[in-house]
């Protein structure tokens, strides 16, 4: 809250300007006036900055939507926190529906203009993901139910060098190339990435769309990337998701609550880009599943594939240790052949460097046409955990029969915002 | 139960042959050399088949999954029967997610294919609704958790034409012609609609690869449409769906429970055509909204553009009296104007006669570059039911300013089936 402003006060102020939307009053009319003609973005845009700017000290991510009727039964009224050291998004328990946006800068975007775009960025995020509606949005109704939505930020190579090729972190740039890579159907880079999670895909298009209206004038839509894992409520809470393969996929993975997970994941001063202590860095991978030649293999061979049970996830080396249980990747049959294939996914993924490691946060994607997995991972720098990982795959993978990488994009993921700060002004500044 | 078969023996049979493919071993074993090659279909065919006819009695519908794995907290393990007079899908509640998927049929997909590819689809049907994976499905696990699954079969005027002209209702027929349509952008018509609806996303896919494993030699995609509704749990139980708009949508229509229900839905032998006595017919229209334009519009605006209430949907002749009011249409306001527009949607659909109405069944789409309403609907004959309100909308309707159709299908909905007997039977018999 406000040093100078006792809590009652900004919450009026609020209830005040959100009625007057609600109602269809003075403030609703001017709205449609503003955005009747050409000068309706720039009219949203003045008022959000107007509505933040009245309420200094207003917390969104603390405070509970404003509109009763948005409350009661039902998961839909539930909103995370935006504030932190770093973004949401990253390492909230996974949402049931995410997508990918990337945006290409507009000739004209500018350091002012990315530095404008981020304030506008930052206002909508507060409001989207506490469920109260951004001043200008029509659908108030639809941002008040935000399921857990999060938005997480993050900038491509392009927007760093317009602002200051010196700011670029080397690893910020499109990834060696890989032998087996795919690339060019239009899944590849972008200047912006906005990820949108929840629960629920219907805040999801609401918020994508409110998000769009304030980018548009800075940038344009380069590819969206729609995913989804099993539904909230559908499984035992905290159960590792399925991917289309059949395979439970996301088993070993650092957790936050590790000892040794914060340098996995988090970009420190010490990284040499001060602007970016805080952040992370993002690689998303479109792969492809050839699931009609993978579904004529025989399910032993499907599991040696992985290297774990279909049923359950178990490492081969116990296949009745349940998923949790380590692999043994040393543990041999009785003709004196390892258990776990030398050409197993986990074997080929797994790094005995533990800094090279990655933090996947996965989901499927399927539009009718094409399925396969929006293989995203955070980390400190992709040169040293992403690329050797994915080198070793790309060389020999008994998986690779089966998927093909293509579509790959790497973003600087912005450090996290506190209330009154702004995301991204270390970049801008 | 089979008469002659007592439960347990059933059981026993189906635990067998299912346990023999969970451990991958000699079923599993011949079903990788079975699909391994160009007989690959073929012996998925025969497999099912033989499934079905060592299990006389069987009835998925009533049956427990049997991998007690598959169990355990989540809705995920519910399974709603297949089988009934009616199909399912039509006025179960609706599913959060929606796929529709329509087919053209190869040209060598005569009559007797059709009966083959019918009986397929009716094993298929019982095994995924029931969260039990047909025979030759490779990944079980998925199919083990189907989250109330239904598929529903519809059929084209093409695919009825192939069995005997005779047998085709009038209305099974491209729709006539309203003037602000903008078809033909590759989701008009269809031979064979499946509907697959599930409250997550996962057995959707699921299941719609294996149909289509098993449909792919009758016919090709011809469309495929991905719509969501509110996620379960994300609202009250029965709370009404939000469109993208904003709006309140599905307020006024039919239900199950009404007494006049059944003759607006259900067609009977009186109609003309035995075969599709207890079937249905579903009118699918893609409208896109024009979500940029419409949010200049104020609110009061909107409003009147339906004629309801954003904020909950009460009719606007009395905003304070909840969704469930009814509208009264003469309402006037103090200078003498109606309170509900004359060109309000809902002025325009509604219908004096009881025997023009429809069933609606919506759901929101957006694939992050698009986005609308796939608005489906059920009822006895579209020439008398959704044609006239469709006609008074596309005359005058103020909601066509920002909705555009841009696909138009119609399908015979076959009738409903029951443990033994195989759907569309009636049809190709
Ligand atoms: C469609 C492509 C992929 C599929 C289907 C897939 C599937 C799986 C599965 C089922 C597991 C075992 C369960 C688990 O620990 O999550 C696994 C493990 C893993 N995967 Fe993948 N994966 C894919 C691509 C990748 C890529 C591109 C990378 C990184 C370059 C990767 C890195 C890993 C790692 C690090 C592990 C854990 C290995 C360990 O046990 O230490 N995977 N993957
Ligand atoms: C994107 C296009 C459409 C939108 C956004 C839309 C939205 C709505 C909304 C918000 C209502 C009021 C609440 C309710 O009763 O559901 C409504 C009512 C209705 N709509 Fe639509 N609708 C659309 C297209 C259609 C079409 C194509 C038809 C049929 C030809 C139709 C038929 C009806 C009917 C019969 C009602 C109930 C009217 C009554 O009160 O008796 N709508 N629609």
């Amino acid at each position: 809250m406000g040093k100078d402003q006792p809590a009652d006060v900004d919450q009026q102020a609020r209830r005040l300007s959100r009625r007057a939307l609600l109602t269809g009053g003075a403030v609703g009319a001017g709205l449609g006036a503003l955005l009747g003609g050409a000068g309706g973005v720039a009219g949203g845009y003045a008022l959000a900055e107007r509505d933040r700017a009245s309420e200094p000290g207003y917390d969104p991510a603390t405070t509970p939507a404003l509109n009763p009727a948005a409350e009661g039964p039902g998961f839909g009224g539930e909103a995370l926190p935006c504030h932190g050291a770093h973004q949401a998004g990253i390492t909230t328990v996974p949402a049931t529906h995410v997508r990918h946006i990337a945006y290409t800068l507009r000739p004209e975007t500018d350091r002012d203009a990315i530095a404008r775009m981020f304030r506008i960025l930052t206002g909508d995020i507060e409001a989207l993901t506490a469920g109260v509606a951004p001043l200008a949005d029509p659908e108030p109704e639809l941002a008040e139910r935000p399921a857990r939505l999060t938005i997480t930020v993050g900038v491509g190579p392009g927007l760093v060098d317009r602002v200051d090729r010196a700011k670029r972190p080397a690893w910020l740039a499109p990834l060696p190339a890989f032998t087996l890579d795919k690339l060019g159907g239009g899944f590849d880079g972008g200047d912006l990435l906005i990820t949108v999670q929840a629960d629920d895909q219907l805040p999801v298009a609401h918020a994508a769309r409110m998000l769009h209206r304030d980018l548009d004038r800075f940038g344009e839509v380069a590819w969206v990337q729609q995913g989804f894992r099993q539904a909230r409520g559908a499984e035992a809470a905290g159960a590792t998701m399925r991917n289309l393969m059949g395979q439970v996929d996301g088993t070993v993975n650092p957790k936050p609550e590790d000892a040794d997970f914060d340098p996995l994941i988090w970009i420190d001063t010490a990284d040499g880009q001060p602007w970016l202590a805080g952040g992370s860095a993002f690689v998303l991978r479109r792969i492809r599943m050839e699931l009609d030649t993978w579904d004529r293999v025989d399910r032993p061979g499907r599991e040696q594939t992985i290297g774990r049970t279909l049923s359950d996830g178990a490492a081969l080396s116990d296949p009745k240790g349940g998923e949790h249980t380590p692999a043994d990747f040393a543990a041999k049959n009785a003709l004196g052949l390892p258990i776990i294939s030398s050409a197993a996914h986990i074997r080929r993924a797994t790094s005995t460097d533990p800094n090279e490691r990655i933090v996947r946060r996965a989901v499927n994607y399927d539009d009718g046409h094409e399925a396969g997995l929006l293989f995203g991972c955070f980390q400190r720098d992709p040169l040293t955990q992403f690329v050797p990982i994915q080198q070793r795959l790309d060389e020999a993978d008994l998986l690779n029969e089966w998927v093909t990488h293509t579509g790959s994009a790497v973003f600087a993921i912005l450090p996290g915002f506190r209330s009154g700060e702004t995301l991204g002004a270390g970049l801008t500044a």
